[in-house]
């Protein structure tokens, strides 16, 4: 094993004893029927000092990111959510420290009426790990339905987080993008919006290079992206050099933003989403055959970047 | 907040939007009823190096333990486990440690017919969380339910895990105990019999004291239990010095036998379950209308151990 999706390759292999796993291992959720109508997904992630926050991070922007990536993930499968468990481990027990990380995640956990049903704490090194429970409304997406002549679509802007990521602490570019890193938009409101036609979704959260590969992996299919029509910042050209763009929009993760694919049938009805959310909507390229293939204005454009994996070097 | 407890409390004081939650923070597990006709439970607890092992676990007794405790708390409720979910923290990605790991897990995994539906994976120090969710099987155990005049009973044997602790590494006792410590066996069978009767339960994780008392405290009653009665290792007399008994059996956690309290009534129905399951099960007191009372043989007894808590110093 050398990445984690030969860890999820390995898991997938390990014997499941019930029929009620619609999806199991390998994808942005799990799906359970249960014994109900509704279908309900679960998702876990862990937030560590290091990879997901930095010291410069305050207690209640480390409570608003760990869950607002957790979120994402059930935004991602077209689901709203439900219920949150937190295990924490945390260095020592400080009333204010406990008191401002909840005061982040309240913003989240009262805007979409999520409950915190329960959790565990240990002492040791900073880490946060939150499962989520969510619940279909419409359709559940995964990442796997996506057609040939399906358009592909990003929401809202991409290499924002990367951008301050790479930027100095402190500089001018930093604050600027510093929001994109810290304040992630959970897309639930689009996922659900989508969760009635689109045809796959996945959270960019390794960067899109991976993360649309993720989605022609699991539909068996290809894909082809134009670089220069996915959506920036307007500030990005100004602050990001050349040098660093490619690794920003393709391989930086964290923007949390939606991927996704519909057939070309649904191009107005996705504006009108692009409208009513007023969060905008872009068409990138268009699911193929086989091929990743990326161009830039037209012409073959070859990507280096490999996207975010937690035990490889990029 | 100074402990544990202090953090449930806060947790319990946030906003609970949904009515399918039966019971929520504070208990082994919390309950859920979606719109299904039986009830979920759900669990999640994390496993440090430190806290809950030590370096000379092998990878396998990690993967074993780690869902172990997890599993105790299901059986707790009377339920039994479903699925399960790996939030993996690891300082890098090795095969094998991956592989045996899993290996210890696939042990209960296979006992008790557990699906593996979902994880994530970090890189970092060493930290499992994993959460499971279970299923009714008839009624839902909780802590709160003991009535005045009921038996206190324990499962299996207590202070043989804090026996291995205090142990030296590689002395007699600390090979004679280990498995104690290495290998608790979640009394998954114990709870499923006893969920048709008894009137409270919880499981052994912090010492019998603490346990106990949270029973007590929940169910707004008192107890008196007698030092002498508690069940422990025939060797335990040999191995254990007077100083450190009553902190063995009373302070000391990860035994993860059960603690629950069934009317009288049901005493013949207890042996009768310990007969079938092989595994004994010891009357050591009684509920009371208020106090905390030990006695040994009799007498009067004050107990100075307060059970485990991450963030307090024993």
């Amino acid at each position: 094993m050398n990445n984690e999706q030969d860890l999820v390759n390995f898991l997938k292999k390990l014997k499941s004893y019930h029929k009620s796993i619609i999806t199991g291992v390998g994808d942005d959720c799990s799906v359970i029927r249960f014994d109900s109508k509704k279908k309900y997904v679960f998702t876990t992630d862990t937030s560590l000092l290091g990879p997901h926050f930095t010291n410069d991070y305050s207690p209640e922007e480390i409570g608003y990111k760990s869950l607002a990536t957790n979120i994402s993930d059930i935004a991602s499968m077209g689901c709203t959510p439900l219920y949150a468990m937190y295990a924490l481990t945390l260095p020592k027990m400080s009333d204010s420290w406990i008191k401002n990380f909840f005061k982040g995640s309240k913003h989240l956990l009262d805007k979409y009426k999520i409950s915190v049903i329960g959790g565990d704490t240990t002492k040791g090194p900073l880490s946060i790990t939150i499962q989520l429970v969510g619940i279909q409304k419409r359709k559940i997406l995964t990442r796997e339905g996506a057609k040939i002549g399906d358009d592909i679509y990003v929401t809202g802007t991409l290499g924002g987080a990367r951008a301050a990521l790479i930027s100095k602490k402190g500089s001018k570019a930093y604050k600027y993008f510093r929001s994109y890193l810290v304040r992630p938009q959970p897309r639930v409101e689009i996922g659900l919006e989508l969760s009635n036609f689109a045809s796959s979704c996945i959270d960019i959260s390794d960067g899109l290079a991976k993360d649309l590969k993720n989605i022609s992996v699991a539909s068996k299919k290809g894909f082809e992206i134009d670089i220069n029509l996915i959506p920036t910042n307007s500030k990005f050209n100004e602050y990001v050099h050349d040098v660093n763009k490619e690794e920003c929009i393709l391989g930086g993760g964290e923007d949390y933003e939606l991927c996704f694919t519909a057939n070309k049938k649904y191009f107005n009805k996705i504006n009108n989403i692009s409208n009513k959310t007023k969060i905008k909507i872009t068409k990138i390229g268009e699911i193929t055959s086989s091929k990743f293939k990326y161009t830039k204005s037209g012409k073959s454009y070859r990507v280096t970047t490999k996207g975010y994996d937690h035990f490889q070097s990029k």
